[in-house]
């Protein structure tokens, strides 16, 4: 190991040796990343010395914060007796079971190392289960990075398209058109629209793919007309509904999909069920999941993984989802509530035309006087990006506050009304800082 | 936490929440998996109470066995300042220098989560810097579980077709078109047919990709001929040749294309850098790896990924490969070779049609008086594929020796004498009591 320096000197090395100096984009940032030296509960310091409110948590996939003892205590336990085996291990059975606990529709689960590769594994079940080669997604939703879910995830007005049949944009170039003329976008929440489209590829579609709270949709809430109505239309043709809880699976003890009249026929998870270590997941109906299953004389879907369901991921995962529990839950979400309740009153104070977005202990901040209700609506210009990094800069500077680049926040349970206040009060030094920019956004 | 049971009950118990009972279907064994307790060094034991010596290594992901110290201590360390953040952090850059010293070729590096990642995010990359959609790769190679690379993994002489022009033939069911018509297949170690077939498609070929010992196809060794062919055709037609080392990475202090008199434009890396931990990484041209760059003005290829790079991987990555420096090799290619050497004897003695095949620290068994050399001649009959299954269950049950089960072994190095000498013990043994069946094959 080098000895110890400034970010700035650390990001001059990296760039010799990682592309742009960074191994993640969520990670890098004008002139240069900082560098973490260590973190515990809800706090994150760099290696410059400077101590911040962490309400990123790694991409939302911290629930208990950073460093959390059970966690600690129990993964050091296994580490002693190894971390990854060709043989079985009886932690994942145990964690198997406490997540098929959870939500009723999850009957079988198979674990992997990403949401990434949750997704990709989701949508091949869902073709191997109903011999058909397209998924449906939602214009703008993210769903991690292979290539089929990440189509239209960028897209913007110079590619669009109607939105009565919207484009199928690669966000990478080089994209084959045999992996875009598999992907049927429609517009999130648009209820006649999204059946008008998925009707005209009725027989080719493997699966509906939906985040019931896309963040970069807009972390707008599906409504439960708009899931009702697509569940409804998978029964009609055969086709299954899944879902993307990477994210949302931290909204209620079974995921966000708790919120509605109807249940997916599968679910990817990630993020949070990991304990701070790299998980993907995905659960479902036993008959669909059959297709993994290596005892059939056919296997539909052949599926391994090196590092899947290791015992180190599934204690820590196991230990964190224990602990986070529906009182842990009903707390943390009451102390999210009461933060929104308190932002909304500095918004009012600031007299600024913020909106807010979000469910559970997630909420994003949108720079219009009343929230989107669309991606299209949700888009924003360059010039909103450019204000929108101005706030986070000051907060991350000044206010000493760290959110996800699309500002937003993503609580822990480890944090408290102290975190709430300084949250509120540095937003109210933003707002009134940045009043004019916010407010100038408006009449363009 | 349950209490501890044996396997047998807990295969039960998995069978209701796991997918044929089972995370990966690797672990799966008739007529119920074992389930691991401990490991350390190159012993593991399963809950019943088997001490195995342990030649699998979690898939030929652990370099040092289990449990090494130096790792152990290391991650700890790390722990305690938490395993994941929005932030940058040192470790992957003093990781980043490391492994690109390793290798000249290697001149900028992005880590990502598994093996299977990595491949993707290199076809990514590929096809993003040449703008082209298609692939080429070997009839019979492993490439991890994404779509395109998976493609012709487990072909077989019902559906591979003419060797002059094998089939695309989809590994799961309900695999697009989309995604076969964009992977050319070629029978690998073949120069003549495999330039007329990448010429049939010389326009649209992104990238040939090659494992330059791939485990499926045999643990056959690309000749340098081959792989100075395919480097040429590569050059002539503006493509990229692109390695999976994620496995053969352990075959020299810079990989197993140290072997050649060309080197590869991109590699795929995993498995022993992860030190243990779920890993993966793409390194090689700063060019092509510019791709990535999030300082570009149009990001070719946006990519991201809530764990990759996280400090516990880099942390027991950079431990792992620290100590796994010139010496460290040399010693275990030394110990590996001394163990083939004496296994020859063994096959004289045992008077068996049996052979072997391989690179470095790992070799595969074949039932055959010769080694193949193409994949259709390694290409295993249901009865080759019953004998060998009831050696793996005579060396695991009796002789308490776990290998792969392609019948294959990967040493680590803190393998000594000692367990060389009961792998050799036990196989004279297995070879004598299955002698008639293995001999048998040969006449079918």
């Amino acid at each position: 190991m080098p000895q110890k320096r400034n970010s700035e000197d650390i990001y001059k090395q990296a760039c010799e040796v990682l592309p742009g100096g960074v191994s993640r984009n969520t990670v890098f940032r004008k002139p240069f990343p900082h560098y973490a030296d260590k973190a515990s509960g809800c706090y994150i310091t760099d290696i410059d010395g400077a101590e911040r409110i962490d309400f990123a948590n790694n991409m939302a996939a911290l629930i208990h914060g950073h460093a959390h003892p059970a966690i600690l205590n129990a993964v050091i336990d296994q580490m002693r007796k190894g971390t990854a085996y060709t043989l079985a291990s009886e932690i994942e059975v145990a964690f198997a079971q406490l997540l098929c606990n959870r939500a009723p529709v999850f009957e079988k689960i198979r674990f992997v190392n990403s949401g990434t590769e949750a997704v990709m594994a989701m949508i091949k079940a869902s073709r191997a289960f109903t011999g058909r080669p397209k998924i449906a997604k939602a214009e703008g939703a993210y769903h991690g990075t292979y290539d089929f879910s990440e189509v239209s995830q960028t897209a913007n007005p110079s590619n669009w398209g109607d939105v009565n049949k919207p484009n199928s944009v690669p966000l990478a170039y080089g994209t084959p058109e045999g992996v875009l003329e598999n992907v049927i976008i429609f517009p999130y929440n648009d209820i006649e629209r999204t059946i008008a489209i998925l009707d005209q590829n009725a027989d080719e579609i493997a699966c509906v793919l939906i985040d019931p709270v896309p963040h970069r949709v807009g972390l707008l809430k599906g409504t439960n007309e708009f899931i009702e109505a697509i569940y409804q239309w998978t029964r009609r043709n055969s086709a299954l509904l899944v879902f993307d809880e990477v994210v949302t699976f931290r909204v209620n003890y079974g995921g966000a999909q708790e919120m509605y009249s109807v249940q997916p026929d599968l679910t990817a998870l990630g993020k949070i069920i990991g304990g701070g270590f790299p998980v993907g997941a995905f659960a479902g109906r036993s008959d669909v999941m059959k297709v993994l299953d290596p005892r059939e004389s056919k296997v539909l879907f052949p599926h391994s993984g090196t590092f899947s369901a290791n015992p180190i991921t599934m204690t820590a995962g196991y230990a964190a989802m224990s602990m986070f529990d529906k009182d842990a839950i009903a707390k943390l979400n009451a102390l999210t509530e009461k933060a929104i309740r308190q932002i909304e009153d500095v918004i009012s104070l600031a007299d600024v035309p913020v909106s807010i977005t979000g469910a559970g202990s997630m909420f994003r901040f949108h720079l219009t006087p009343t929230p989107p209700t669309t991606y299209r609506e949700a888009y924003q210009t360059k010039e909103t990006v450019g204000v929108i990094n101005e706030l986070l800069d000051y907060l991350y500077f000044n206010e000493k506050i760290l959110m996800i680049n699309t500002f937003a926040c993503m609580f822990s349970t480890v944090m408290t009304q102290r975190e709430v206040d300084r949250l509120s009060e540095g937003l109210l030094k933003a707002f009134r800082l940045m009043k004019p920019q916010i407010e100038k956004l408006q009449t363009s």
